[in-house]
């Protein structure tokens, strides 16, 4: 739906040196995998930590990596010397989060000069692999004033 | 905007036994604080292992416990015997979450005999109080079938 | 991402008749084209009644037009005796609404048993065609209580 | 919520020129009322062009009048010479949209440099007045290059 050149070469160490930085996504035990021009995936085990009252996913977790996938698919996409920030989603609870293993996957829709929108959808992948969230996000692109 | 008679009069109770099963509230720190009919906070004090990569509260961080603020805001004013369930949210980052402590508050804005819509708002409380994001969510009473 | 199995045979012929019923969609110059189980499209033709202060499509015109495409999708899939009826919708505005002719697409994205969550995509069909507008939208299946 | 120092000193008049260059607004038949800083309201009374296959208000022409009252509660908060963009909405609707006399309000949450966020709610005005749907929505000043 939209042009997929980085203009940033390095976009990959640029998003891999970011979300270490996340301290929040070690604490839920999410890890980053898949990053290409546009679209990045997280990994994500179930852990008894994570969970709301009936024993599933607690939507705040699940949420909280669709929303670092849905930023770094938009970061891989901005300058090297730009920040990405998050002004809002809508995420939609489609099933409980039961499972083992999930997964998150962000992909830019329109990127523009300023804003990019995204969309997430978060799934059990544990055979057979199933949605059980979606997301989608607007992402604002920081130009450090010089 | 909605009536506000509590039709479990053992709501506070109901809550706060609800609460303590959200192993990621604790995960979090976050803590219950007022349960009223039709209005819930919770109380959440700043951790480094809540940062994304600018030392800021991790979106899904302030997500988690507005989340729980809305939900247990309906859940106030559901029948004894009904389970609460999250569908949809929609959340609005105001300014970069900075702070020692935050609170989330949720209310009922509308409920109904299925769905139930709140809005929530996430504050730093360091004078001075000043929002940082705020919620509108949708949420389900479910009725055990007999 | 959901199963398809129409309940009401009849369903074209249902949806047909309720979106005739709809004048605000012969206000705007709406018509129904496909309609799939699971999945309906709405046509509008281009119209300066329609427009904003720049001269595009206004927001809350394309927005009508996503949300009938996607209430229409979800009603496919319910039973006859059934009424359909939206509880809430999140859109993003991709790009002005510039052109002659535009297309909205409704599609299911979980049916449930009480509540069916749609996405839409608003295009404008000119060639090259392009996506203008998503939603995400929730409906409620009204059962009459005899 | 925000500072509501109006930066551009005609912007009563401003808003209220842009409001008449919207053509789908004197095609829903709706009126621009108070003009405040950070707070506009539009009145809008029932007329069966609008509705649904119920009767009741279509969702998409209360969207539009929400959407232009949020969207001109930021306009009046913003320079002379930018313009004002849509960007995104979610709307929960709380009820049926039934009535004689009907009035959307907007203001502003959170004014920023670039991004603003309001709040809306839509209103049945005939006595008792009731709330019948909600918006959040995002705005984005345009400056022109020169």
């Amino acid at each position: 739906m939209s042009a997929r050149a980085p203009r940033n070469p390095a976009f990959v160490e640029t998003v891999r040196a970011s979300f270490a930085a996340q301290a929040f996504m070690a604490t839920l035990g999410a890890t980053l995998g898949r990053v290409e021009a546009g679209e990045v995936e997280l990994e994500l085990p179930f852990s008894p930590a994570l969970v709301q009252q009936h024993g599933y996913l607690h939507a705040g977790a699940l949420t909280a990596v669709l929303d670092s996938a849905c930023g770094y698919a938009a970061y891989t996409l901005m300058a090297a010397e730009q920040e990405v920030l998050t002004t809002e989603f809508s995420v939609h609870l489609l099933e409980p989060a039961a499972g083992e293993r999930f997964r998150a996957t962000g992909r830019v829709v329109r990127a523009g000069r300023t804003l990019t929108v995204c969309e997430g959808v978060f799934a059990s992948v544990d055979a057979p692999e199933r949605p059980l969230a979606t997301m989608t996000s607007t992402l604002i692109a920081l130009t450090p004033r010089t």
